[in-house]
């Protein structure tokens, strides 16, 4: 909808109008006491690339539908389920994800899987690739970290989540992950949004941490365009002026996006709260809020973690979680996965 | 703690400890191989006075203890109760706090108290002064609506939790109030939280929307001071720049602001929302979090609200939240009020 | 403008509009392919009260016309300029204001206006009533301050720009003062900017730390609607996630609001940086940008300032803002005051 | 520095010791009257992984040295110059870039080469690659546009400077450019950044619109960590709470950078404002704060632009930007190139 200045002339607003008509568009024009409004019909995403807002007469435009067709719900009613390796998220089940922050030794993340499964979870996390704020953190194992969750996936039987941070080792890491995840950093990477999109796999996209809601939305198109509509949408905080935490988890995204989308929705409480004993009370919230799954951070040695130990659960926190898993989805008419 | 720069001068150094001494406060020197640092022990209220950070040498100041003492957990390890004309706020039990944004006549008034009472309220909100950014909306009834709390508590048995927003006003309104709000906008109104700390009534502090926890906890502080610890903080979501609801509930401040002070927290889900569908997702995630209380908005007839309509809650999400309120607390041990 | 859903009904649209034309506006109705849109004509001001929003099938309303008539550009063409006590603020001149944070003694303010005035200030600024995070912290002199400062005006012959926190104090600091100044935390205390609208002097509105521009018209509003136009806007710095400086200096609002309002806009890099050696470039970009005014914070002796001494300027910085006082402004077309 | 809770026990002070110096580091002990610190001296890269704060006893950690040893200013205290095929970057010059934000057509590209130089240019910016929020939007002429740009380079002889989007195109884009640019979307992409790190060509690193200034510059230590220092800095907006322009410019960023990092530090005021008419002014205002070199958007019929055309600069502008250039650089003691 483009609304024209005041002081608009009529050859102005003809020029939008046939602007619009030469990109396939149709425009209807309205007449107001003091403005006039055009309104179009047909693909917004030609209109996208026409740049009416530099057009001489025109006020602004607003957009009224959505950027994003495929993620929409809009265009698609009911909520998806998308399975992990047979394992689901989505609007009748409650799934728990849990696993070290990074993978570092075949027995951390065994111990770490053990302790996974007995809270309760149906998907094991851990990284192989770590994007790092200081080139002089800890950036990961790479493909000998893959192998370590593979085993850990045999011993246990939990499917695997994992990340990855670069276009060119999307068809490496496939081999071996149940679910791709896409991390904070990279939401608009978009080479490797493309990429996922393409390797025949679910994908677990995290929200920038400062990402807007639509923004997330568009992300995710560019994973759907290529065919895969397996997304599961992961809040885990954003940046805001309150530093008494890492992150400000921003709950209402839940009910937010699971009204503009029929994706499922998720939280990761460890990264955003970034300190152990904010996870279990978020946690709790984020299932209350409504959301298809939790993902959280654990280690058996937290102290000794090489990243992110500060926020890792240990085995008391474990037991509250599970608790808050049993006890909350079934009051929402969910089943625990 | 005073980090001083790498080529601080011996004299540098001792201009600081005199400064702290003067004071009377007293300083220990620490030197490292590159800094040294100048650890204070005394009242750390003198210190805020004494502008270190300008004295020539100085790199920074740290503070390690916490600027608010009164209200701080390190000098009060229980938590609070605070008791509204009888109604217990605080870690034992969960209270809803119910009713209408803005008093507009008896009868909506009447009526949404007793929406409020058969949602399972145990204290009815309600406006008779109104903070409005726009100099053209609907500003409040004044001491006529305070009139009409006070024969909806009459008939309703509920007590009433009203706000005030100009320190001249606080003595009229304690009059009718059983418990003084004071509006996020307000926070730093310090006149205000003075003449609110002096009152006799208990008071909630809502967080301002761009306040950190530290100054929310500052500005109880104020309260404090005039030897009133009834105090109840209010999170009600903080300005971001996610635009797709009004404010950003900010739920990680219910376990943090609990960690650090011994002051009860709640939530008000329906003014961080602003829009009905999030209220009631919104509020069981601040019950799952650990709020000692929700406060939310409901209306008779949202329709014709003059302030904040869209955000209040009807018979239909009454139920809900009913229910909610019934099932999550006693999951954490508390009893509802 | 209301955007009705794509599903609302003729009845719902009926409504609408029958809701409007009860409160004295007139509604065009645009029916196009996919939505319905009406659009409003008549008193804002009365349709802000009409929580349309609220109705069945409305999607949102779109506000086109600004929600500040009296600041506004749109019904005042020209720019206005301020006079405080004959010096002018406005689009042709460039006026230096400076002056110690906090009046402290006789001789520090003494000292200070000496050297505004050496470094080309117009008009002297300095606090006697501080509001302040801390309850702590140094608070103001009070009226003793008041009269320090008309003493150094007595001396020097700056006209005094000094901040008022309570709607109470109005009148006695319109006694002393040539400018009120209203500070960042009470840009939305009602009853002040209400008091300091009747008051008859000139006004300083800072803009709200974390204050849309939008905000700030519609507070400067709330004067202005007491029948006083001569608003002076300040811009201090908004709060963002960087912590790197005290605030962010919103530099991009001084060109904005000129084309918004026809209100003169100054800056204050002082606070905006809280470091000394951030104000004389951040001063540079501000007079650079086309502020009407830049305000400074110095003092004789930093080192010893009871209230934001890291921030005060000393000699050899004056001598640099001085000659970018000189040398900017007349680039732009104006004359130094 | 590590500061331990003041129940720390002498076990867990002596864990912290023993961590520390089995790291390489080694560590002095300073007991106060409540807190005992930890000093830590060695290589602070090696501290970073051993996650001191999870340690049992820890109260938190404060780091005091940078965590960008190269591109510090502290190692390092003369400031850069930076050469693009010969054009310099740095203290004593004042550097133009301007040029289309993407390359369309060979005809579009060449009037706006012309228009750059006519302005005063020294540098040609435009975009081959585009990242784009939006699946739907244009994202650039890829390898065909860097050859009209180097068409455009052989008729102008100004040097080219464009963006890199994907770590596998950098060997590419480094046939063309003088200088690769690395998007605010890419700030945190790693693998590009130890890419063009690797590409022995200088490179232009835009600020994340969410980073931090520690961040920003620890990103540009992974390009230097590659053997590159040839890194020029930019500022281009960060997201805030402000929604009247598209980012909020952050000017206090050029002389804080300059104050912590070696390298040279310029602001792209284009895409900061997101408007045509606030571009002159902000460029102004870098000139005037210090910044080393400004780069804008132009387009010679902005109207038609496939991106951010609202933004680009025409002729009229383009006369105001070019008397800027002449007259504020050589107050601030810099030629302009």
């Amino acid at each position: 909808m483009v609304v024209m200045t005041s002081e608009a002339t009529t050859e102005e607003l003809d020029a939008v109008v046939r602007t619009v008509e030469s990109a396939g568009g149709s425009a209807f024009v309205s007449r107001g006491v003091h403005r006039t409004i055009v309104g179009l019909v047909g693909d917004v995403s030609h209109f996208e690339t026409l740049n009416l807002e530099a057009l001489p007469g025109v006020n602004n435009v607003v957009r009224i539908s959505s950027a994003y067709k495929l993620v929409s719900r809009e265009n698609h009613p009911e909520t998806s389920t998308v399975k992990v390796a047979g394992v689901p998220i989505g609007p009748d089940t409650f799934t728990l994800i849990a696993g070290p922050c990074a993978v570092e030794t075949p027995e951390q993340t065994l111990a770490a899987a053990h302790m996974a499964k007995q809270a309760g979870a149906a998907l094991l996390r851990g990284g192989a690739y770590k994007p790092r704020t200081s080139p002089y953190a800890f950036q990961g194992l790479g493909e000998e970290g893959l192998k370590i969750l593979a085993q850990a996936r045999e011993e246990t039987g939990l499917p695997i989540v994992t990340e990855v941070v670069d276009a060119q080792d999307v068809a490496l890491v496939s081999q071996y992950a149940d679910m791709l995840q896409i991390g904070t950093r990279n939401m608009q990477n978009f080479a490797l949004l493309q990429a996922a999109g393409s390797a025949g796999k679910p994908v677990m996209l995290k929200r920038g941490m400062n990402a807007t809601i639509e923004e997330w939305l568009m992300a995710a198109e560019y994973i759907a365009q290529r065919g895969n509509l397996d997304i599961v949408l992961c809040e885990r905080g954003i940046r805001t002026f309150e530093t008494a935490y890492r992150n400000t988890l921003d709950i209402s995204a839940v009910p937010l996006v699971h009204s503009l989308s029929h994706l499922p929705v998720i939280v990761d409480p460890s990264h955003a709260g970034g300190r152990r004993e904010l996870t279990v009370p978020l946690a709790r919230a984020a299932i209350a809020v409504g959301a298809d799954a939790v993902m959280v951070d654990l280690h058996p040695e937290p102290g000794a973690a090489l990243c992110d130990g500060p926020q890792a659960l240990v085995d008391v926190d474990l037991e509250e979680l599970a608790k808050a898993v049993r006890e909350i989805p079934p009051m929402l008419g969910r089943t625990v996965v």
